[in-house]
């Protein structure tokens, strides 16, 4: 099948081409990117030797509409938004990386990203590329929108809870990102001197995954804004999210019961094979287990006497966290095995 | 002032080597370190050269007695409390490193460390090291227990809190610590392969640092166990350690306004000077800009409509956390000014 | 294909599971790893979660006997050449990522690993396992000795220049590596904090590696010893070996046409597909553009008015330096196609 | 005594700063930034606390000719030469860390500048600060050019060769630098994922550093261009410079001989204090041990059975590549101890 990847040249298009390059079933026939148009791709991603002799093309609707039979769209958001629709329009099936289409309602778009969304009518045929949640919903998507790092990690990691204990108060996730994170525009934050060999919050209580977070698990918290607390860390690595999760529950009932029906719900859920795994009892995961890996390691402890659950789960943020999942969608999407071109082990060390 | 250091093969002996190497009142006069004995300074840490020529002796009663007004103890936990009574007996002033005097009850030392304490009545007097909040006690104190890394990060970002908010439930500690936390002792954990790129929690819940972070907030968590989720991460990083800790507040009151009064608090604590510094409202700490001092950086957030507080802070976890916190305490005992050769911006980039 | 991992507890049988997760004709059947006798391959490799469930069994002659076609052996090297004639003599092809057979001549292996070869007799047969200069031979063998790290990258850098130009003096090879390359055995110069965040030489002008070397740049350097001078630094990286040599040329002849001579022999050596790419004039190899694959790229530059050939080179170490490379030796002794399951483009960033 | 940095938001204004706060005799009153006009100190570097209150002025004349004794110049190059001969005309002493009066030749400065030199006759009287082997110049000088950062390091490893051996053809020199020495200024090279956890050469053969280093080893090489190859290379740390040098030597005499008298013609230079330091035989320098100190470590190692030798530094590029020596220039110009407020250790780990 020929896919295309509209905006190609950011690291969510790169890694695109990297999946791509050991799918059984994608051929990439397509390569946009309009600051690169005419460069060849080795010459930004040297380590990409498959597509040797390859270019990046401009924006051109005639190539896209007769050399894709599929789009992967790795835009900046804010322009995802006014390509979609036509490549939908032509009778594509699209996966959109950026943020356009994950949040339903057109005013929280605009409150969070700070521009009115210039097609709200497909916001409500968009449907949220979260396989382990929302897989039949996929299956028939046209449109698909996959989530967001941060919500990949905390979602994998939370929404297992749902049903099975009460939960008091904000749900507090403290998550540590790699610097690949924010891409490959320049900026000081992401400035190797800065970055290097120190670690620091930043958009504290602000981040614009929160809404997407909060969406995927008010049914643990109750729903409403405010249910979630989300900090974000830059650590001083190139890939991987950490996400360190803490519920607040009830008091109520016996405390190792209670922790004993959370990880038997966990192993329901998770315990089937696919890409997320729960670790064993006393095991924690590491970004590096699952770097350059579609996988996710969840992991569960009981802390203040079981007051507090810590859930904690790692992914690459440019795989399972963007592009992996990306192709995880469009596997569904087109009826081919989930796990095509995604089945490889971490790269570790 | 003539200052020994016992137990100085480590990376706190080495760090207190370098401080003191620019201290304006003290001189190092005895090195000890069985394992390295007679073994030249520059031999093990290069960096070192204005120690070239000195070398370790092993422990020498005689030598110490005669040769030293104050001591600094860098040994394990376990031995230190060996050797610290015999130190104290001899009228010398002394800061301890370890963990052995942290604790005033000997049965939580049995508890966390797994062994019984060997001189229980010393535990009495020992002061614990805190300068920001316990200076008083520290002027006339024989033996300064220095506190933790951890718990230095921890309860300077949220000892202000208290009588300034009420609190619900668990306090939500989570904290980074760069690699040389974990000392000069090889592990697989701390083998660059694997701790190098990535990020991963330990211990958790059960972290020794735990009961000396909950001793120091009970005011704030109503005291007893159960009043702090700890998770210490390591991260790919030589020193520092961030804290983000979490304070779900009760409901009560105007939550603008009791945020304000939070601030005014802690800048009623951290405003006068001194090594803590709250950092302007919207920036937040970063291990990076603390390395090499004894500088601590402190902020505050409100999340969740300000139903839960967000502290965070970062020092150098081998300087404010370890040698630099005990030259602060040794200057208080000796009645130096408290910032003698300590005064130092932190090394940037 | 049935394929045994003898020692697979090391970083390079780790690897060797990782690449053979992902081969379409060998199957990994037994994985031996004596000190970790019954443990989940998981536990000690958490990345590697296709091997869920798999343990490392402890050295058995029948069960390798019985269940394997192939060997790869990770042995360290002095127990090595215990085991691999008993593997050969199973009639198993076998490949040795150890430096047990790599050195033809014995009284080599005595001087610079410091003991008698235990089984000279299969020193004759051992064929190196270079395919790029060393293809035929490998076809036939029985028994390949994979090459060095360092030796794979300085070969591949220079070996293509024999017959292009005369060369004066030794030549100097100045080698950086990634922390992976010591393995996954604790010592100081490895431990996170004495790594990280600094770079310094080690071995300088005694590296186990410059014999092999020698033996493989005879044809440039004259032969004998002393031809070629190797200094291998550490890196504070995970992966990666950057080779810069240096090849002190005649004086005769237009050094620009000498220079366009080079550059075309090169071209004709690596200019037909392959794992190896000669960059265009003007980019130089970075380690990152060929992580996790079996890439080598190569560079060539002219100094001081053409009296220097600067040639550089970059592999990953554990990929083509090791297990990469032993999968590509053993596709060629079976007759599989050479890039079989090693086609990836490198994980970058 | 007063001293103002023009210049001062870069990374080596900000080294300045930090240098400066702990000097006995400079107070620092003048801080000019034109980009940074009004702004606080620490907003851009939150590590320098003691500067806390204290704002960038921009470019005026009348407060630096009454409010600075001396000026540290920390312009970028082709700035500077325009703000110098000013300074210089208001009788204040200078240093001036760009490169723009390092090259004494005008013609030499066009050709690897890319622009004219617009005050050629402060070339003649500006004084190359590099102290150990120019210090008499620099006590009279009114202007200091303060070396480039790979200079120093290149010239401190090779210098003290010159008359002790005769060198046969180019004197190779491959340099690791840490990220900070390329400055504050993003760049795609210098963008954390692009360059941590690997390394690649850069400017191979063409460096603008190379006139300053072949300039200052002319009598080793026998003058002229073309005496030195100098390859830089870009390693994922902070701060530091390796050098690792290969000189060639005749074939003349006993090779042990002369290394002996090498090592003792290094001692003759180095063996009396000062800032740098001859390593033991068999230690090597690495960038971690003088890591924030003003420090140079030196080592000498015979290769190829003598025909060639190794010679290594490892310096701070901030400290005794930059800032470190401007300031221990600008002692020894205004008459101070030479090590004045610069005399700490290195920062390990």
């Amino acid at each position: 099948m020929r896919a295309g990847i509209v905006g190609a040249s950011g690291y969510t298009g790169a890694e695109l081409m990297r999946i791509l390059a050991g799918h059984p079933e994608f051929e990439v026939t397509v390569l946009t990117a309009n600051r690169y148009e005419g460069e060849e791709v080795t010459s930004l991603y040297p380590s990409l030797d498959g597509y040797r002799g390859r270019r990046f093309s401009g924006w051109d609707e005639g190539l896209i509409e007769s050399g894709c039979d599929v789009l992967f769209v790795g835009l900046p958001h804010g322009e995802s938004m006014k390509r979609v629709p036509g490549l939908v329009g032509m009778g594509k099936k699209v996966v959109d990386l950026s943020a356009d289409f994950r949040l339903p309602d057109p005013g929280d778009y605009r409150a969070w990203y700070g521009e009115s969304h210039c097609c709200p009518e497909l916001l409500d045929e968009a449907v949220y590329g979260l396989p382990e949640f929302n897989r039949e919903r996929i299956k028939g998507a046209r449109l698909v929108a996959n989530p967001g790092c941060y919500p990949t990690a905390a979602v994998l990691a939370l929404k297992p809870l749902e049903g099975l204990a009460a939960v008091s108060g904000p749900v507090v996730i403290d998550a540590k990102s790699g610097v690949s994170g924010a891409g490959r525009k320049l900026s000081l934050g992401t400035h190797f001197t800065q970055a290097a060999d120190g670690i620091s919050p930043y958009s504290v209580a602000g981040h614009r995954h929160l809404p997407e977070i909060e969406a995927w698990l008010s049914g643990l918290t109750g729903g409403g804004g405010g249910g979630v607390v989300f900090t974000p860390h830059l650590a001083p690595m190139n890939r991987g999210i950490l996400c360190t999760a803490y519920v607040h529950l009830g008091a109520d009932g016996d405390p190792a019961a209670r922790m004993e029906r959370i990880r038997s719900g966990y192993e329901g859920v998770y315990g089937h094979g696919g890409f997320v795994r729960l670790l064993p009892e006393g095991e924690y995961p590491g970004t590096k287990n699952v770097q350059g890996s579609n996988n996710c390691h969840v992991a569960l402890e009981s802390a203040a006497g079981g007051a507090v659950l810590v859930a904690m789960s790692a992914i690459d943020n440019l795989v399972k966290g963007a592009s992996g999942q990306a192709v995880q969608n469009m596997n569904i999407m087109c009826g081919f095995p989930e796990e095509a071109g995604l089945a490889g082990p971490g790269l570790f060390p």
